[in-house]
């Protein structure tokens, strides 16, 4: 997926086939607020008068140089967690010992297919906590970079808290979709304050 | 730009070149916001059950199709009026007249710097609409993908209205930053409650 020219990434996007779709479209765009992050640590160390934060900006970017390579290879675990939903729902259905497999191996895809865009959420929460520093400490110079990347990890978090959302009705293991939903709105409750916050911060450090 | 990997966009994005950044990545994200509204358009022609909202839906592709290619288009732009501003930047400042005319060159800068982002926040406003009526009358078993859609159009446009704020305060145009400024808050003030509205109509869907 990485290898796909941008144009064609977008216009896969926007056609009928089913992946890359939303949960695709977060785990990049979380992957770009992770990047537009970086950015600004590149573009702090090394800077006169930021002399005092380069530790903090080389550890920072660190951090979100994991996070950028993780979110970008989760494109693949989503679209893998669609096949393999998909691949259940054609499984035969003509025994009950067939229906009984059938079921089983639906309730696992739509489990995996609700475990990946957590796992997205997780990873845009660990990137937020580090915008939240760049807002603080990042070059003024491209402070609204910091700006565009924490509206793009909360842009990313929300959708892929969607594609949570769109799976846990079909579930029938009760302890998990509690498990899962607590988690997730502890999650965007912790977190999405956060953003609002961090975009706060950079409005009020552009002067 | 657009011929470059996926992969690559995203590296560069992170890296200290100074562009792509935060006006090239509200582009894209604007752009993948697009494209994931005519996903559902393309997702809801011709689906049984849908006869009735197939004219709108093939008019909304139409339009979200023509959005997308405007916005992906506008990476160049924003990259064009970054280098034209870098431009003025270096030029030379010996004389007097030298300077009058280098001081003329960053003004015009930064004022194209401002309208391409200002242009950029428009077109979401456009693709926004589209999306409000994706939510209502969209394919609900894709409906998640309208949220994710509007949620990268808030974020894209929050982002070039960043980079508008960022450039204004060196504006010496009164007259100019006034129109823009207006113009801006008008297009926030009356859209991104609407994000919001479209978001929660997907959730209410969503059951």
């Amino acid at each position: 997926m990485q290898s796909v020219p941008l144009q064609q990434f977008l216009d896969d996007l926007a056609s009928a086939a089913p992946t890359p779709g939303g949960g695709g479209a977060a785990a990049i765009m979380g992957a770009m607020g992770a990047a537009l992050v970086s950015m600004v640590a590149n573009l702090t160390i090394g800077k006169k008068g930021y002399e005092g934060v380069e530790a903090e900006m080389k550890a920072q970017l660190a951090v979100s140089e994991a996070l950028r390579a993780r979110l970008t290879a989760m494109v693949a675990d989503d679209v893998a967690a669609f096949n393999q939903l998909m691949g259940a729902y054609r499984l035969p259905k003509d025994t009950d010992d067939q229906k009984t497999l059938r079921s089983a191996a639906i309730q696992e895809g739509l489990k995996q297919a609700t475990r990946v865009p957590l796992a997205c959420v997780k990873l845009c929460v660990e990137a937020i906590q580090v915008a939240q520093r760049s807002a603080e400490h990042g070059n003024l110079n491209v402070i609204s970079d910091t700006g565009a990347g924490v509206l793009a990890l909360q842009a990313a978090m929300r959708s892929a808290a969607l594609n949570v959302y769109i799976n846990t009705p079909s579930i029938k293991d009760p302890f998990f979709v509690a498990s899962v939903s607590q988690e997730l709105e502890a999650l965007l409750a912790g977190n999405l304050p956060l953003t609002e916050a961090v975009y706060a911060k950079v409005r009020s450090r552009m002067g």
